[in-house]
C-alpha cells in the first residue's frame, strides 16, 4: 500500500483541487506513489433528517458538528495508527517538521471541519491532532487539508524526480529562501545581480546566505530568534562550554 | 463587478476545487456575489517551444519561472489597483487581518508560483506582496492561493448568510476560539462539560474565555504575548498613564 491520505468532509467534490495536477497528480494517477481517499461524513448521520450538527451546547450562533456522526465515519475506515489530523484556526500551527514527520507514515487521515468547529470529545477521545495553516478563518477545512496532503506528497521518495529540488529549501534550516533569478539577464530594465552572473561559486553562496538571513530578520523575526539560539548553542558547543 | 479572485497559475485545472462548494460555492455560481477568473501562465510564453522557466541565475538545482512570462500574464488582466498576492514559503505570514484587508478590495490578483519560485524582479517590478500560509513547503501556490481566497470571499457581505458566524471567531481578538460541544450529552462515556448545560449565562461566558485564554497560551505563545501586552496598554490608558 503506497502512502494514502484520507479525508473526512462534507464537501468531497472539492477533491482532487491542486492534489490531481503537475508532479502530484501524476505521482497519484499514473505512479501510483501515493493514494487519495475521500470519506463523505454526510453518510454518517443516524438522524432521520440527515442531519450531522446541532445547536452549541452553551449557546451561542452557528452549529456544531456531532460527535457520533464524526465518530462513525473515522472508524469506516483503515489507518488505524495514522497521524489524526483536524483543521482548525485553534490548532498548533503547521511546520515543515511537522510535515515530514507525517510524511513518514503509512498515510494521514484529515478531517475538515465546517460550521462552527467540531465537537470536542471525538477531537480528545480520539486523539486528533489540531492543525492550523495560516492565521485565518476558513469556510472549511478543505483548502488547508490540501495543502497539508501536498507539503507531505512531495516529500515521498520519487514524487517530485528531478523537475524540483528538496534541497536548501525554506525552513529546512530555519531560514526562509534565497530569491531566484533567471534569464532575461535585463527584464523592464532590472538586471540580475551581478554577483549571480559573475561565476564565483563561492561569492554566489555568501550572497545567498545574506540574503537568506537578511529576509528571514526582517519577515520571520520569530525564525530568525530560533535561529539565532540554535547558532549560539552550536558555537557554545564548539567552544566546550 | 462582485469582488473578483483573479488567479495566475499553470493548473487553472486544479480550480475551483473548495471554492466550488457549500456556501462559497453558491455565493460563486448562483448569487454572483463573488467572481473566480483563472489565467493560464503557460499561454504567455513567447519561447518556440513554450518554456516558461529557466535555470537559476548563479546556478543551484530546478528551474525559475522567468519575468517576463509572469509579467506578460499579469498585465493581460484588469483589475489594476488590486492587492497582487504572490504565494510562497519566503512570505510573511497570512493573518486575519490582512484577509480582512483584502476583502475590503475590488478584488485580488493571485499567483501561483511553481519550480523554484519566480524570478524576483517581476514580483518587485509589479509590487506584489509575498505571502506565506503556514511553515511548509509546497509543490505549488494553488492550495494556498485557494485558502485565501476562501478566507476572503466568507468576509464578503452575504456570502455566510446565518448558517455561519463572523462573531467571536479565533484571531478577531488575538484569542483562539474556545471549544465547541453539542447534542447528544454524554458521547462515549464523555459528557458535555456542566457549565455549559447550566443555563447560567454569565458562568458559560467566563468558562469560555478561561478556555480561550488557556488554548491561547498552550497553543499559541505569540498571540498570547501580543494579546498580553494588548491588555496590558489598555489597562494603563484606562488609569490615564
Amino acid at each position: 500500500m503506497p502512502f494514502t491520505a484520507t479525508v473526512l468532509t462534507m464537501f468531497p467534490e472539492a477533491f482532487p483541487g491542486p492534489l490531481g495536477v503537475s508532479l502530484i497528480g501524476t505521482a497519484w494517477r499514473e505512479k501510483e506513489l501515493w493514494a487519495l481517499e475521500t470519506v463523505d461524513i454526510r453518510n454518517f448521520s443516524e438522524d432521520k433528517r440527515g442531519f450531522l450538527d446541532d445547536t452549541p451546547a452553551g449557546g451561542g450562533p452557528g452549529a456544531v458538528l456531532k460527535a457520533d456522526v464524526v465518530a462513525r465515519a473515522l472508524d469506516s475506515v483503515s489507518g488505524s495508527g495514522r497521524p489524526l489530523l483536524y483543521m482548525s484556526a485553534r490548532g498548533q500551527p503547521l511546520t515543515q517538521a511537522r510535515v515530514k514527520a507525517w510524511s513518514q507514515a503509512d498515510g494521514i487521515t484529515v478531517l475538515c471541519g465546517r460550521f462552527e468547529g467540531v465537537d470536542q470529545r471525538v477531537l480528545d477521545a480520539r486523539g486528533f491532532e489540531e492543525v492550523a495553516v495560516g492565521d485565518a478563518v476558513l469556510a472549511g477545512g478543505e483548502a488547508a487539508a490540501m495543502l497539508v496532503i501536498e507539503a507531505c506528497v512531495r516529500l515521498l521518495p520519487g514524487v517530485l524526480g528531478q523537475a524540483d529540488s528538496l534541497s536548501s529549501e525554506s525552513f529546512e534550516d530555519g531560514l526562509l529562501e534565497h530569491p531566484q533569478f533567471t534569464r532575461p539577464r535585463i527584464f523592464e530594465g532590472l538586471e540580475i545581480p551581478e554577483v549571480l552572473v559573475s561565476g564565483d561559486h563561492k561569492k554566489v553562496a555568501q550572497w545567498r546566505q545574506e540574503q537568506r538571513e537578511q529576509t528571514t530578520r526582517e519577515r520571520r523575526p520569530d525564525l530568525w530568534a530560533a535561529h539565532l539560539a540554535k547558532s549560539q548553542l552550536k558555537g557554545a558547543k564548539a567552544r566546550g562550554e
